[in-house]
């Protein structure tokens, strides 16, 4: 008999953080809702065919994956296990992994449900994912991702509506941010105006670095990737401009260049419309590392906390062409729902009383009390209170402190003068109060928000 | 480049049934948190130390079991290896495996947050849960379990608390069930009553199957078993009592017999203070194979469906013990969620309005139109409508079977006229009918429920 303990990298949730953790989901899907979004749920397990190959060399490695059940020696690849080849084995051994993101599963589930689904299709998806990395402060090997997705559309309308969804929902979460756009085409302008078309991908990698490192080494980096030292300074010159009108004179002569900054005028000028909380922040540095995306880019960035990326996304052309599906694009964006938890925790934005659920317990002084307490209860229950009585004749210090740990705001004490009388005595657990009430004044008191 | 699919016995949700199921599980946890019960979760992986042994061999045969990262071959036992041993060597290769049921990642949750955690501990549980189980209608490989607990009290009032969720439950599901419940203690009351004692555990197997092979092949098994042909009678005679009062008289003289009874009095007793909506019915024939159980025990059949089970549960004496806690007793409940699912869905029980979420779609006539429809999208939104606009300018049948396949139960559509004036185009998509109105007007149309 061990003392037992969790896997590294994963998390028990007590009710506290359950309840916040649902309030924080909660508002999410209300504004995902709103914008015409629908959830869709694929499950935890995959084929290891569906994983395989689509997050790198490195994220075949991070994949978790299923043992095949019974015999599964009978199916092994006998050169691998003979030449002791632990990955090679795998292969004969796991036909089922673990999802790793929501993307692939995604795409998988688009393919496979096309003719049950209408395009445009919006869905969003929050579920956990599995990734078998070294666990450190803040990253675990499960945890939750949290994406909104549009496809089979390639109209901006969409590029604006999820810029609402980032604005709404953080205002609603109480963070103030800035919501970096950028576009591919103006990257790759950016790189043809500076003579550098061939080193797009260098350039790139470089000036996703500069938050990180600063302008004096990613200028040292794009040198050393054999981008000549002017056009790394022309790079940098650019990327930092400010405005999209300023970057038009430099980029407009460029088809690409050209092609990002219509787009992102429109998407700006569909903005109008809307009614947007947060400050949406041109950004040519922003390059975000994925080459899957090919449009639009955003990012989002806490103002107030030190913390990285709360948040990303852009447009894709091509979701589903490695399951046999060419030609649907689309456009998404995340939620970094673990460190949006990890914010709002540092900066205290939960509600006060999503901690414990109780509002009020009733404590029963003697036996006939504990069966007149089981009435009340139901009382306010039916009230849309949510209430419990302490289960034993106990010192009234055991259920106050019962109490106090639960954090229940009210508690009831019903002795022989409270049952004769009919008023029952209302302690507020927060001022220490005690007041003789009736029934129907209790409920009214419970139910008022302080 | 394969065709993609699903690893068997796991399934896709489309966006209405992830809306049902969020309906199902929304009511549940409504009804819990009411009653004082708080959510918590736990991970999906567990340490195969905590799971193995507990759920039995046939159990342990259907945990999935996660492939160690790495170079797992390092450490694998060699003398399984070369016998080709399938079992012992996942021993050796997979530490981890997935959750098979939420009572063992309860236990081991208990014993390692005793410290943060109050008792009586009233907790819900509503997570997924993984078994290699050859796949069935019906039955899946993943699938959500739904539990509710109170440990660390043997108050009955928790008997009465959980049989009170029942019947609100249900109630507020629309399904019609009737709850049986009976006591370990006046199972083996009878047993001792019919003078066979010892025969305790093959009795209750065999009345556990009277309703799937009925009275004279529950006879014949347990004479097979070694219980003489007049005791069997007994027992099927006593088992059919349908009020606690008629068995008094046989099982009073029996120590456990007498407990039996008068627990099932004081909870009767107690639900008296309850308003109850569905039948809870003494049923001696009840029985539940698992032997994990210790008094009261209990299970939900739907009155108007033929399903199995909805759910049950009961009391145990000791959850923690094989986790190095002893003495940590309780009474749960679980709501087969699947099958309640498969219920309501079968009765046609699920609201009609939550099949898709989109309350409104915009369509514009043309370009000028495009821009204003954003607007005309906004306020909807911002008045708590979930609206959307169809994002390209299209032949008109095209935005209205998109509507229609959504089941969007109102179109906008604006052209120059409806711009000029200020009085969209508001086409109901129910009744067909269409008509001219301004912003406000409109708003409140859609939002009055028809």
């Amino acid at each position: 008999m061990t003392k037992p303990s969790l896997p590294k990298g994963t998390r028990d949730f007590l009710p506290s953080e359950v309840m916040k953790r649902k309030y924080l989901f909660g508002i999410l899907e209300e504004v995902f809702l709103r914008h015409g979004f629908v959830p869709i749920e694929t499950p935890s397990l995959e084929l290891m065919q569906t994983l395989t190959g689509k997050y790198g060399e490195e994220g075949d490695r991070l994949l978790f994956k299923i043992l095949n059940s019974g015999n599964f020696l009978e199916e092994a690849d006998v050169a691998a296990l003979e030449q002791k080849d632990s990955f090679k084995l795998a292969g004969s051994i796991a036909k089922r992994g673990l999802r790793y993101d929501l993307t692939v599963p995604f795409a998988r589930f688009v393919v496979m449900n096309r003719d049950k689904i209408s395009f445009p299709f919006k869905r969003y998806q929050i579920q956990p994912v599995w990734r078998a990395d070294r666990p450190q402060k803040g990253r675990y090997q499960e945890f939750y991702q949290c994406d909104c997705d549009v496809v089979g559309s390639k109209s901006l309308l969409y590029e604006a509506d999820l810029l609402s969804i980032y604005s709404q929902a953080f205002s609603r979460l109480g963070i103030e941010v800035a919501i970096h756009v950028n576009h591919r085409a103006i990257l790759a302008g950016i790189a043809e105006a500076s003579g550098i078309a061939g080193h797009f991908t260098d350039m790139t990698v470089c000036i996703d670095k500069l938050d990180k490192i600063g302008e004096a080494a990613v200028h040292e980096e794009m040198v050393k990737r054999g981008i000549g030292p002017e056009a790394a300074t022309r790079v940098l010159q650019l990327i930092q401009s400010t405005t999209l009108e300023s970057l038009i004179p430099s980029l407009s002569g460029t088809a690409s260049g050209k092609k990002g900054i219509d787009d992102l005028k429109a998407i700006f000028n569909m903005l109008k419309g809307y009614t947007l909380q947060q400050e949406i922040r041109f950004d040519p540095a922003l390059a975000r590392g994925l080459s899957y995306y090919t449009g639009f880019i955003v990012e989002v960035v806490a103002k107030n906390a030190k913390m990285g990326s709360l948040g990303g996304g852009g447009r894709y052309d091509n979701l589903t062409g490695s399951f046999g599906l060419p030609d649907v694009p689309g456009v998404g964006i995340s939620f970094g729902a673990e460190r949006i938890f990890d914010v709002m925790e540092s900066m205290d934005l939960f509600p006060k009383n999503i901690g414990g659920s109780l509002q009020a317990l009733i404590v029963a002084l003697d036996p006939e009390s504990m069966e007149y307490g089981i009435r009340i209860t139901q009382t306010l229950r039916s009230s849309e209170i949510a209430a419990d009585q302490y289960p034993e004749l106990v010192k009234m210090n055991k259920s106050m402190k019962y109490a106090n740990d639960l954090k229940i705001p009210f508690v009831v004490i019903i002795g022989e003068e409270e049952r004769n009388t009919g008023r029952l005595s209302l302690k507020d657990m927060v001022s220490g109060n005690q007041e003789k009430l009736e029934v129907g004044e209790l409920i009214k008191k419970i139910k008022t928000p302080i």
